[in-house]
């Protein structure tokens, strides 16, 4: 498998959780500053034009939580999701859902508010809203979803990635990480995994 | 079951699913314009204060995405999406993910721009903009997504409610739908199914 990335972006998870797996994966990383992203080449494999990509033997998978579950069900060995057990299998979904739907949508208004408006004072004030919603938003998963130690309880899973890659984006949005001491404990019991530090290695390398 | 929605909502797409797959159900309508969603009551059952949320015998879910897959796999006799083979259920995820994480979110910059700026001005701006960002989801849903007659091909899958559901705004967000002849032949197929008939007949009624 062959898992497109750029720095800083959502395709971490996928990364971690690649690792995780014990996968067999090569990885290439797309240069946002240059647009590379846009390319003819990318946009073949890609029409979204969006990070990440990953190129399997049967066909080409985007979207975050899509290619979560999808390493979780290649690699079952690895337990990264409770696969037999539809119920909790839908809590896992809900919660990267949410992640990618509100939490990550959220954060895209600070540096991509383009996409929903051309006036500049506009964009100007969607980033000045940028830590009062993101902070509501982890607000939300301190106190109502994170169980601990890892966000579903006792078991690692393919939210912890996920919930891991949007939580380094805390400071970026002004947002207190100190607020939220059980997202703040994940965050530091995930920097601790030998998947996150191979993972986190190579792309800031 | 029990499935919580609003009128004009993406809970139609769980709607349609509930029915599709034969489910035993019943349906509780929350009323946006008196902020129902917003009730003590229903934070309890939704601390999020949106719809949907489906209240099963082993709790409570939320997530159009991850509700959807939950229906699939309850009632695998419906073949609602194809759960044995994790390329193609990735696949139909793919689709969902990107339907909540960019379709959905482009519209609700029409009606629910509060979320992300406050100033009016600004508000105003994302509303103009809606038709443009909602139009080039369905170009690219209409030019490299749908497949037909079914959006993954031959088999109807939990994809098709979904995808029917963020349609149905089209006229609403000013997006002209004879620019998607697939789209449109897709909306109007879906119309003619018991299930979805049924679903809004409720829904409208």
């Amino acid at each position: 498998m062959k898992l497109y990335y750029a720095t800083g972006t959502c395709a971490l998870a996928s990364h971690i959780a690649l690792e995780e797996a014990g996968a067999e994966y090569s990885t290439v990383r797309l240069n946002f500053a240059t647009h590379e992203q846009r390319s003819a080449e990318y946009l073949a494999i890609n029409p979204k034009g969006r990070v990440p990509a990953l190129v399997t033997d049967r066909g080409i998978l985007t979207e975050t939580p899509a290619m979560l579950v999808f390493i979780a069900q290649s690699f079952p060995k690895a337990k990264l999701a409770p696969l037999d057990d539809p119920f909790r299998f839908a809590e896992v979904q809900a919660f990267n859902s949410y992640l990618c739907s509100t939490v990550h949508v959220a954060h895209a208004h600070r540096m991509r508010g383009t996409r929903w408006a051309d006036d500049p004072a506009a964009i100007e004030a969607m980033k000045r809203k940028v830590p009062e919603s993101v902070g509501a938003c982890f607000e939300l998963i301190e106190q109502k979803m994170l169980q601990g130690p890892w966000v579903i309880g006792e078991s690692y899973t393919i939210c912890d990635p996920y919930l891991f890659t949007l939580a380094q984006w805390l400071e970026g949005d002004s947002v207190d990480p100190a607020r939220f001491p059980k997202v703040r404990d994940h965050r530091n019991r995930m920097s601790e995994r030998a998947a996150v530090r191979k993972a986190l290695a190579e792309e800031l390398g």
